[in-house]
This record gives structure tokens, C-alpha cells and sequence, in this order.
């Protein structure tokens, strides 16, 4: 009777309860201890004291989906039409979904890279979708392009990519762009692309979006996130761009699965992405952040993994027992007050590498404390 | 390629489109022209400004949560467990098609009643879903038992039901009840509910809730909308109710579809709920309305279909032509400049009664200025 009878609880709000029940420091699931812009909440009242209450037009307002427009052109010198490209969703992980929903049917093959963020299998699953799974390889992650070769079949439909992906904070190369750009010109093959960390990139490295590559973005679903880059992940707004063609179809998905989408968080975001600062000071300020948790992490039982992007950094630790990296991340919020997550948690067999996730993106006073707390392990 | 060969852009997008472009007065798709209350947007801004602005529990913030429990109580006599038959969704479309992917799929047959809300049907054509169409008897749109009765097959998973109804404004009698008793016991049947206009009943007669019978509820899937009943349908807010066993199941997919609800709109409607007269008073308030706009339009070619509840007005027009419907609605908003819905586009067959649907949740003014230039028809 059940769609998905071997899913749990989320990982995320498992390590969260298990935070707060032993009031442990909160490095788990992905979100920041410090609060949003206070002009972004301004804007945002503003609209509602405006009276911006009612229905936003479905595929949202057009000033928000023209300020989205404007920053792709800023950042990545590529013109996508706020008319027929542009959806804003209630978050990211609807973005995905819904990018899912449209194409996905029962048989179709979905190519997807573990680790892999936690909600892709259960949604291809919903669809009837096939998951075919490849692992990034350890310890660096990146994608070995001849054994995703081997995988590909007449039914597969989609390659589902993350960049820069969560939670091994490895990012797209132009090296995967040229792979990619010969099998999709090979085979007729989707993608879908989640790039809700698409700012948090480090060591002057570029965020090498598939909106970037017009013989990518042609097959493509590019999702994002505002909670991800702006703080608050709570307003669960986001958005995907599409061509037309895939966009007409979304549509119609999304305009029977949710509508439209919060209008004064909409009129607010829109005002705010007038000032191109708010998220081109965003790299220098998450980069200060990793390398300042990186440089406390250095007396601990920890060695960090290389990382280019997300606000996550992974660790492995030094095994002191038997026990895998799940009773490991619960033994060490309950002993030492700070919860992290198991990235075996992001395979479907669990495969461990006793690695751990922990997210940076929290006040300094915070990093300190919890590393203080994880030197004693 | 299509999932949806056969959506086009909802009837609402296209008449409240249409009733921009000639500046008419939109009485179409279904939203007060009126703001909201003034304390609740405060609410909401004390929260994002108190900080709540990171993800929410998945299922909704607990004190939520436990305000709809209590009204539940209030209102219907019947305890709802806040942890485990509660979730918070990004409105009630939402709502119902997380329990339409929660519980359908191929070849699983859904009976729903004609005239059906528009999302309804490719809900279920998304997930697979058969729907099993049976007309409500023009003209009060009553459901005729035996019929639903003769449509039963070993496939039938679930009936849907909407009380009150959009568009007709009937509501579920003693005797819907009783007769539901009655299938559900005979045959394994689920409900699905969409209750979002749940205070909109007037003429002294109650809300039959699914939520009051322990022998339905046991099957159902009730879903309500925050947006309908507090004037703010742009902040996307609505809930789902069910049992223990069907929530759990329900929450496997919400809580990889969205993950979480809009954090501050959460804490500004848990407050808002502690004053139980926000709701109490709606009844009152939405029947002035109706009644007003009723004496309004006696001077008018249109005759008014029975009602009991929603925000909508049924109305026969006298045929001037061989138009159908949808052509009288377009011509009324170009050429009279008010705008309403064609009745037929809530009908896959687009049966046509020539009857159009107007929203009288709007100002006093407004429904004046409409009917002013509707009796010029
Ligand atoms: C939706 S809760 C999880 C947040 C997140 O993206 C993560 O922690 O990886
Ligand atoms: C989601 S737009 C339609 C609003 C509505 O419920 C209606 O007009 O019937």
C-alpha cells in the first residue's frame, strides 16, 4: 500500500531531533544560526503592509522573475526570457520535484551520483522512475564519465547532476561540461541540474552552470534556491529555469500541484536582487566561514576532504571502534554535543567511508564552541 | 513527451488575464479584493523579525499545529492528535495532490463529482490515476448515490469530495453522510476531502466536516486552506488531516515534495488562531456578502442557482445566442468589462448549462460597480 515503503524519517530532521533532545550544537542539517538581511525582511513587510496578500500570478510575479533574469546575465553573460523560462517554486526541493513529476514516468532511467542529497530517490520513486546509481569517486568525488557511459540504456531519460554538490561540496568542471556536451549530443538524454548553492563557490573557482552551455540548457531543468544563499531557509523560496518547450510542461505540473507561490516573500526577493552586492559578497563571506572552520578543525581527531563549494564540509575521522559513521555522528552528539551527519546516510546501500558532513555556515562563536566540544573526542 | 497532453493554462490564469487586459472587474477566479487582517500581518512580521526564519519541523511548527487541534475542537467536537494527523502544506492544492501521490497509482480508479475543481483531474492523471467521472444533478447539483454506487470496481481507491463545493456552492447533507457510511463500510474506499472553504456556510446550516465521523475519518484525507478563510490566498498556507496510518504515508512524500512550510507565516497564524472569533465571525461576514450581492443582481438577466457556502455565485444567464459559456464569460469581460468563470470548464466534456460563476468575496463597492454594468447585458 505504501509508495515508499523503505522510507524514514529524513536524515536532516533525525540529527536535528537528536540536536535538540541532547542540546548539542547544530551542525547537522543545512542551515545557517545567524538571521536573514534585515532589509530583504523589510521589503518583504512592506509588501504585505501594501497589500500584496492575494494570488501571485502562477508562474510568479514578473518583477522577481526579471530580477532572476538580470543576475544570470550579471553572473553568467546568458539571457533567459523571464517570460517563458523562469518558475519560482516554494523552495528548491520542490523545484526538483516538480522538474521530476513532468518527465518522469513509470521505466524511465534517471542517472544520479551518490552521495546524493536525500529526496531525489524517494521522488523518482513517486514517479515510477528507475534510480540508476553511480558512485563519485572517493575521496576527491568527481564523476567518471565512462562508467556513466556504461550505464546509459534506451530507457534512460535523465542525468541528475548537483553543483556544487551537497554534501561533498565538489563542483562541475569544464572537463564534466565536455562529457556532458558529447552524450547529451549522443543521446537524447534530460538533465536536471540542482545548483541551490549556486553562489557558495571558494578559491576563485566559477560556478559552471549548465545555464552557461546552450547545448546543455536546451535538455536542461536548472533549480535554485533563495533559503540557501539568503539565509532563510524557513521562507522556502526558490525557482527553475527551463526552455520553453520543458518549461510549457512544467507548468502545467505546477499549476495544479501548488498554484503559485507566497507573493510578499516574492515582491520582497525581487527588490532585494536589485542590489547585485547581496550575492556577489557571497562567496568572499561563506569562504571566511570554511576556512575559519577548517583552520579551528586542525587540533581535532578530523581530516577535512577536499571541498570547492556548498556550505558543507565533509570529515574523516580516525575510528576508534567497529561502529559505522551513522552511530558515530549519534555517539558524538550525544557524548559531545555536536550533531553532524553521516554521509552513508546519502547512499542507497549505505556505503561508509566514515566521513562525516558538517555545516559552516554558522556564527564563528559557534564554530568555536563546537570544535571546542569535538577536540575532547 | 507530454505527461498533460491536454492542459492548457487554467481557467483562472486565462480570465483573470483577460480581466486585466480590458481593466474589467475581476469576479473570476476566487480571491477577496479586500486585504487581510491588519493583527495577523503584525504577527508574521514579529516573527520573521524575532528570527524564525530557518526551516519548520516538517510536518509544521508544533504550535500551529496544536492552534488548528483547538480549533478542530471547537468547531467539529473531535480531538486531532497535533503530532501524528497534522501537516502543514504550502496551501490546499498542495494538499490534495500530496494525498492524490500519496495514495495513487496507474490503473488506480478515483471517482470525482462534476462540476470538479480544475486541478483535481490532472492530480490524478500525473500519478497515474483513473478518473471516474459522475455529473452532480443540474440544477442543485446534488450527488446522486446510486450512480456513485453503479461506478464501483475492484480498481475504485478513493472518492473525492469538496464541501462546500466550488463552483456550486452545495455542501454534503446528513444523507451524503449516511450514504458514504454506508460505501465505505461495504467497499475498502479512501476519501479525499478538500474542505478549504470550511466557515464559507450560510442560512444557519453547518459544516458537515469528514473530520466529524470517526467511521469516514478513519479512511480520510481532509484538506484545508488558510488562504480562503483569512483573505491572504497569495501566502500559499493550507493544511491536510488524517489518520496516523495515511499521514505517516502522506508525510514520506511531503517531506521530500517541500520538505517544509513558510516558517514566519507559521508562528503568524498559530497566534492568530488563539482568538477563535477570526473564525467564528466568517460566517456571518461572507453571507452579508452573498446576500448583498443577490438583492444586487434581481435587476439583471442573470437568475441565481441555489447555494449554501464558498465564495461563489452561481448564475443562469438568458441565452441571447447560440454562444456557448465560455464565449458569454469572454464577451461579458470585454464588452461589459466584468469578468467570471464558465461553468463548462469545470467539466472534462465541457458540458454546458449555460451558468457562470461569480466571486462575491470582493468590497460592498465593487459587487455595486459590477452589477451596474452586468444589468446593462
Ligand atoms: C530540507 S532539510 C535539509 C537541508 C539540506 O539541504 C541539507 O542539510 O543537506
Ligand atoms: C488557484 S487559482 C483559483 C482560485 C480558486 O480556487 C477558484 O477561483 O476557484
Amino acid at each position: 500500500m505504501s509508495k515508499l515503503p523503505n522510507v524514514g524519517t529524513t536524515i536532516f530532521t533525525v540529527m536535528s531531533g537528536l540536536a535538540a533532545q541532547y542540546a548539542a550544537i547544530n551542525l547537522s542539517q543545512g542551515f545557517p544560526d545567524f538571521d536573514c538581511n534585515e532589509t530583504l525582511k523589510h521589503l518583504v513587510n512592506e509588501a504585505m503592509e501594501a497589500g500584496y496578500n492575494q494570488y501571485a500570478p502562477m508562474p510568479g510575479i514578473m518583477p522577481l522573475r526579471e530580477a532572476i533574469a538580470g543576475k544570470i546575465r550579471l553572473l553568467y553573460g546568458q539571457t533567459v526570457n523571464a517570460d517563458t523560462e523562469i518558475t519560482v517554486t516554494p523552495g528548491g526541493t520542490y523545484a526538483i520535484f516538480t522538474a521530476i513529476a513532468t518527465v518522469i514516468g513509470p521505466g524511465d532511467e534517471v542517472i544520479i551520483f551518490e552521495p546524493a542529497y536525500d529526496s531525489y530517490i524517494p521522488n523518482l520513486l513517486v514517479n515510477g522512475g528507475v534510480p540508476v546509481r553511480i558512485p563519485l569517486s572517493f575521496p576527491d568525488y568527481h564523476i567518471d564519465w565512462s562508467l556513466v557511459r556504461s550505464k546509459i540504456t534506451p530507457r534512460t531519460k535523465m542525468i541528475m547532476l548537483n553543483t556544487p554538490h551537497n554534501p561533498t561540496g565538489s563542483i562541475l568542471t569544464q572537463n564534466d561540461i565536455d562529457e556532458l556536451e558529447k552524450l547529451v549530443a549522443e543521446h537524447n538524454i534530460l538533465i536536471l541540474s540542482d545548483e541551490v548553492y549556486e553562489h557558495l563557490i571558494y578559491d576563485g573557482k566559477e560556478h559552471l552552470s549548465i545555464l552557461r552551455y546552450p547545448a546543455l540548457r536546451k535538455n536542461s531543468f536548472v533549480t535554485f534556491s533563495f533559503g540557501k544563499v539568503f539565509h532563510n531557509t524557513g521562507w522556502k523560496m526558490g525557482y527553475c529555469i527551463a526552455p520553453p518547450h520543458l518549461m510549457a510542461e512544467y507548468r502545467k505540473v505546477h499549476q495544479y500541484l501548488c498554484f503559485s507561490v507566497n507573493t510578499p516573500m516574492q515582491h520582497g526577493l525581487a527588490k532585494f536582487l536589485q542590489t547585485p552586492d547581496h550575492y556577489l559578497s557571497l562567496p568572499a563571506f561563506f569562504q571566511g566561514k570554511r576556512d575559519y572552520f577548517l583552520s579551528l578543525m586542525k587540533e581535532t581527531r578530523f581530516t577535512p576532504l577536499h571541498s570547492s563549494g556548498s556550505y558543507f564540509q565533509l570529515m574523516k575521522y580516525d575510528r576508534i571502534s567497529e561502529e559505522g559513521d551513522k552511530e558515530f555522528a549519534i555517539r558524538i552528539t550525544k557524548e559531545f554535543g555536536v550533531a553532524s551527519i553521516p554521509v552513508s546516510a546519502f547512499y542507497e546501500d549505505g556505503k561508509d567511508d566514515h566521513v562525516v558532513r558538517f555545516c559552516f555556515a554558522k556564527k564563528n562563536e559557534t564554530l568555536e564552541k563546537a570544535v571546542e566540544r569535538l577536540r575532547k573526542i
